[in-house]
Order: structure tokens, then C-alpha cells, then sequence
């Protein structure tokens, strides 16, 4: 993607939680574009808005349309643009602010988590030739018939990252608490060391191993584009970690951080018959109430009779298991249990590739810490274990030591 | 003007403070529906939010651009509009919200003022053949450019009268907090009777002699395109008042009411040289600096010097007194002085065109009560007097009583 001197920032609610905050990003921003970059910034409504705004609702109906939740929600974002364009107004810059639907975001019409089907950015071009930074609300856009939609979860990262690329920006930075992606969560190993760049797909992979410092959706359009992203802090000028097609440097590093999860339950069906179509019996019930299943886990089996594990978020665990248990009956299997004491553990790394044993290195370094494993998965670039909640924190410094994570290779 | 089956409803701010007031709104509208008519709903800001909304703005700078300002308070009424159609939903009913914008109210570019220029109804159309009731935020519009403009004080009443002329609504009906329009203020006057009918000239008048039930500028949008208004209660069933071109019945009423305005200061510049374009001057300086001018008095000269009173509202005093002291000062006139213990009383009918007499009475019935009157102005259906503040009570009841007002002629 050819790219020109300008940059995408993104401000999530914690930055632009107060007008205190709206001033200091503000500054921030001044800065860049003295540097001579041409700034477009995405926005988030100011934290607390959006609860504030879901709690109106449900004093109104306990089902709201989602049209019209879309049509609330999104005055949440339309408040922060007007407050930070009237903030860089302050410091004497031109700046410019944008509704999703103003800046040409048109999306499908799944209200509430709609995609983004193409960006007309013809006003942006325009207003950034007058020399203004342009301000665009995120996680918003409108249909082909201007009827006005929310993104869903991590949206105003979407927005970003959709705009970078219809810009062909240089970068697109998400400015947010964080200083940037660390080889383990620095409040558990404090030798944890900030990564200064991490390919798409290990990052996909950390963050479905429970680093919630980017949505997979938005990294899975970046990798799609080749959108290159910046993660910083909103606050300081550090450099942060960059997010990028791998390089041939990058692939000799073996592993490139090791994260937890503490957020899923683990449910056992036992006894299950051994038949075809057995499990995905099972799976199509759960997948239809919209729960997301991580680690499926069917151990060999000897009779004619097996086990079956599988894990869930916590919050779907009642509903998951209310399903699993019609579901088990249905299909003669035997009784349904489950432990939500457990912890994920994941280590990531795209060296993995074409470097062997390093899950014996992994599961070595937790059987000498006496970590018990009572779940495995694996894919190309990730190993992950299921262990017991008590035993996380030891388990994920172990293993960062185990890779001398705190040291740059 | 053909009319169809179709009412045009606006709910101010105070009638949708809360979201228990916004339910009973919704039950009020259903009623409507449920009687055969196509509604279209035209609904403020929930009480409050505008001022929440500006003071956010002024903790960010002391002086907002306006087209941000326009942008941030737009919210305001997409809030409400949102959680009516999820009220209206909640009974059982189609209903659907739109923001100024998406409804085709196209305005010119005066941030804050705007003007509206055409409504493409388009859009609203379509949904109220499928069934809907449409719902659509006041107070705002957008630029042919598809910037977010509002159309500044008493804008929700201009765009319900707007869009019941774009649609050839039957009626356009005001919900408020009054029941409709009175012969007096009903706190002074306890026999102070409710109008059925009032003209469009009548009701001009009587906004602009302080009853501030309806803005002028909605009352000569009405006018200018023959749009019936009914004032009336947001919630009770009964009848308010219909506002609309005078009938042959009307005439014969020969005052409708009398208003009371105690919002307003004299200002008075002694000894002004009596020469042709000091007036101009003077009224330029204090037109310049926005201050609406409302009564004006000069004194028969005598001498070549003259006295120049003038009212202005109380809010603008300060800045009026300044002014017009440079302005006396630069004239060669004498001192300024100034009156803010004063009340304007009025008497407006149309029956006052066609009956002579009427200000006599008004006087008389002021000399019986000691009353003293320090300025006299009339228009063709008003008359009004400035006299002391605290004997506005007994002004009001005394000519209320003289005009027989409390009885239906």
C-alpha cells in the first residue's frame, strides 16, 4: 500500500474520559501535526457515556430496537468529536469534526454490530487540503439509506483502521492505557519487557489468549490491508509497539509473550457416545444461543465411550451448561460437570514455526513448578494449557523465564 | 392549503424530562394513532441535557465554534427521539427516529440560528405509508453539504410547524406544559379564561407583550404558510387553543387577552440635541451589539433638546447602558438613566381594528386604580403600557376585569 504523511489516531473512552483528558489529547495531536503530518482522529465516546446512555434505554424497554439503540448509542461519539474539535480550536488549530455517517463510513445494516461495507472519504480529502485535522466519531457509520449504525465491540478500533486504509495513512495509531504490547502482563512479571513490534498474526493469537489490548476484528482488517498500527499510550510520548507484517527479523524471535486467561469455564460432558455426529450435535445447540466455545478437547477413546471438554467464556457458563445438559441427555451421554477455577495459559510466537520443542520447554518448565496441565491446544504459532486459577501467576512467570522473555533477542 | 389525515405533534423539553414522562408521551401518541391518523412526533431535548451539553462545552473554552457547538448539541434531541421510538415500541407500535438530518431539513449554513430553506419529506413519506409513526428530532437541521446546523431558540416548535407544512398535516399540534392560551396569566388572574381560538396576529402580539407560550418566529412560519397550531397540554386530554388565520367571529371579540412582561428596563437619554440622525446613531450602536430594542419614546420637543426613552430586555441592560452612554457622550447629550423596576402591560384584539375606544378604557381603567403609565406604544391589534413593576398585579386584574375577559363573548 502506498502510503503519504498522514497519520490515523485513535482515542479510546479512558483517554477522552473527562474534559481534562479531551485537553491533553489535544495537545497530543497539536504535536503531530506540527511535526507536518496530516491528522485524521477517531474517537470514542467519553467513558461512562455509553453505560449512562444503555441504562436510559432499559428504564424505557428491557428489549430495545436495535435501530434505535444505534440511533442512542451513537450520540456518545458525536459529544467527544465536538468536544476535542473544540479543544484543538483552543491551542489555534483548524479542526473539523465528523459523525460516521458525515465522513461516508457506510456499512451494512446489522444494526448494533453492523461491518463496514466501503468509506467514501471525498469530505476528509477536502478538509485535510484546507490544512484541518479532521475528527471522526468511531465506532459509528450509516447505511446505503442513512439510516445510522454502530460497529459493535472495538468499532472506533474498526473506524481506525478502516480509515487508515482508505487514506493509505502511514500508520494508524491506537493511542490508549496501555504503554504497548509486553512479552507477559507487567502486574504479574515484572520483568515483563514492552515488545517493540509483533506481527498481525501473533498478535491475533494474543489476543484471543486473553490480551485485551486490540480486538482480533480490527487486527484481522489490518492484516487483511496491511495496515500497519502503533500501539501507545494516550499520554506520554514513548514509542509504543508496532503492529506489522512479519519480517525476516521477527521470525527469529521463538516466542513473543506468554499471556493468561482467567475469564473461561471448562464443562465435561462424560460418557458421551463415540458416533459420528455426535459432537457436532452438540456444538450447533451451543453455537445457535451465541456462545463462543475456545478449547474443544475429545479424549481417545477405548470404549465405545468418551469424554468430551470444552471451554466457554464465564459469562455463558449458566447458559452453556443449561444447553449442554438438554444436549447430553438428548444424545444418551453422562453427566455434564464443570470447573471455572481454571486459568489459560498461552504462550505465542511465530518462531515457533520453524523451531521444534518448544512446547516440551513449555509444559518442562510447568511440571518443575508442580503446574498441573489439564487441557492442551496448539496451533501454528501458539501453545495453550489449561490449568488451575491458583496456579497462573507461578505458571506465567515460569514459563517467561523458561524463554528469557525479559531479555530482547 | 389541502390538509390530509395526518397531526404533527411536538413534545418540548419538560414533557419528556425523565423517561417515566417519555412513556406517558408514547401512550399520548399512541392515542392518536389508534384514532386514524397518521402522527409524525417532533420532540425536544430531554429537559436538562441542553444545559449539561453547554456547560461541557464552556469547561473546554470560553468560546465554542458554533458549527461544534451545533454538532454537540444536536445530541441532545437524538437522545430523545431514540427512547420515544423504543417507548412507542414498548406499547405495540411501528415507530421509527430520525435526526433533522436524515429527514431532509435542509438549512443555510448560520450555526446555532439556522434558517430553514426546503424539507425533502421524501423519507418521512415513505415510512408513514408503511404504517409508522415517524418520529423526528426538533431544533436541528443539516447544510446542503451535509453539515449539522440548529435553528436556535423555540427551533423544535419551528420544525414541527415546518414539516406540518411539508407534509399538509391537518394540524400541528404544541404539547406543552399549559393547557393553551389565557385571557391572562392565570396565576395573577384567577378568572383568567382559556381561548378556543386566537389569530396569528393576535398570538404575535401577545408573544412579543411577554406570553411566552410560542416563539414569534414559529407563530410567523404558521402564519406565512396557513399552518393551524393548537397549543395544548402534554398531558391531559382536554382541548387547548387553536391558533389560525382570523374568522369573521373572531373579530367581534374585541380584546383577547392582556400580558404581562416584567423582563424589560428603560433607558432614558435626557437632553439629546433634536437634529435629524441622532436616533439613527444612537440604535445603530445598540443594534450592532445585538441588544433587541423593544419600545421606543421620544418627547415632544420644545426646546432643541429632547428626551429618548427605550426599553430593552433586562439581560442586555448592562451592555445597553454602556453602550449608550458613548453614544450619548459622543452626541452631546446629557445623562443616562435608567428604569429596571417597571412592567410592560398589554391588551391585544383584532376586534381593536374595527372598535375605537379601546385605549381609553385601558387608561381609564388604570387612572381608577392610581396607576401611573410612563410610556404609551400601540400597534393596529395592541396597545401597551409601561408603568411600575409593583403595580402589575393589580394593572392586570383591574383591565382583565374592564374587558369582561373572563366571560366567552
Amino acid at each position: 500500500m502506498p502510503t503519504r504523511k498522514l497519520i490515523v489516531q485513535k482515542y479510546g473512552g479512558s483517554s477522552v474520559a473527562d474534559t481534562g483528558k479531551i485537553k491533553k489529547v489535544a495537545s497530543r495531536i497539536a504535536k503531530q501535526k506540527k511535526r507536518g503530518y496530516d491528522v485524521v482522529v477517531v474517537v470514542s465516546a467519553l467513558g461512562g457515556t455509553t453505560d449512562n446512555l444503555i441504562a436510559l434505554a432499559h428504564k424505557i424497554t428491557d428489549l430495545p430496537s436495535e435501530r434505535e439503540m444505534d440511533m442512542l448509542m451513537s450520540t456518545g461519539e458525536q459529544i467527544s468529536i465536538a468536544l476535542l474539535a473544540m479543544a484543538l480550536h483552543n491551542l489555534g488549530l483548524e479542526a473539523i469534526s465528523f459523525t460516521g455517517a458525515q465522513v461516508g463510513i457506510i456499512t451494512d445494516a446489522s444494526y448494533t454490530k453492523a461491518k463496514i461495507l466501503d468509506i467514501n472519504s471525498k469530505r476528509i480529502e477536502s478538509e485535510l487540503k484546507k490544512g484541518k485535522i479532521v475528527i471522526v466519531a468511531g465506532f459509528q457509520g450509516a447505511t446505503i439509506s442513512d439510516d445510522i449504525t454502530t460497529l459493535g465491540r472495538g468499532g472506533s478500533n474498526l473506524t481506525a483502521v478502516a480509515l487508515a486504509k482508505a487514506l493509505k495513512a502511514s500508520i494508524c495509531e491506537m493511542c490508549t492505557d496501555v504503554e504497548g504490547v509486553y512479552t507477559a502482563d507487567p502486574r504479574i512479571v515484572s520483568k515483563a519487557r514492552k515488545l517493540s513490534h509483533i506481527s498481525y498474526e501473533e498478535m491475533l493469537e494474543l489476543a484471543s489468549a486473553g490480551v485485551q489490548v486490540l480486538q482480533p476484528r480490527s487486527i484481522e482488517v489490518a492484516k487483511k490491508f496491511n495496515v500497519p498500527i502503533h500501539i501507545r499510550s494516550s499520554f506520554s510520548e514513548r514509542e509504543g509497539t508496532i503492529i506489522s507484517k512479519e519480517v525476516k527479523a521477527m521470525e527469529d524471535i521463538v516466542v513473543s509473550g506468554v499471556a493468561i486467561n482467567r475469564d473461561e469455564a471448562k464443562i465435561t460432558i462424560c460418557d458421551v457416545p463415540d458416533k459420528p455426529g455426535i459432537a457436532a450435535r452438540i456444538f450447533k445447540k451451543i453455537a445457535e444461543a451465541n456462545i463462543n466455545i475456545d478449547m474443544i478437547i475429545q479424549n481417545v477413546s477405548r470404549t465405545s465411550y468418551t469424554d468430551l471438554s470444552f471451554t466457554v467464556m464465564k459469562r455463558d457458563l449458566k447458559k452453556a451448561l443449561k444447553i449442554t445438559a438438554q444436549v447430553a441427555k438428548s444424545v444418551g451421554a453422562g453427566n455434564v460437570e464443570c470447573n471455572d477455577n481454571i486459568a489459560k495459559l498461552s504462550v505465542v510466537g511465530i518462531g515457533m514455526r520453524s523451531h521444534s520443542g518448544i512446547a516440551s520447554r513449555m509444559f518442562a518448565a510447568l511440571a518443575r513448578n508442580k503446574i498441573n496441565i489439564e487441557m492442551i491446544s496448539t496451533s501454528e504459532i501458539k501453545i495453550s494449557c489449561v490449568i488451575s486459577k491458583k496456579s497462573a501467576t507461578k505458571a506465567v512467570r515460569a514459563v517467561h523465564k523458561e524463554f528469557k522473555l525479559s531479555k530482547a533477542s
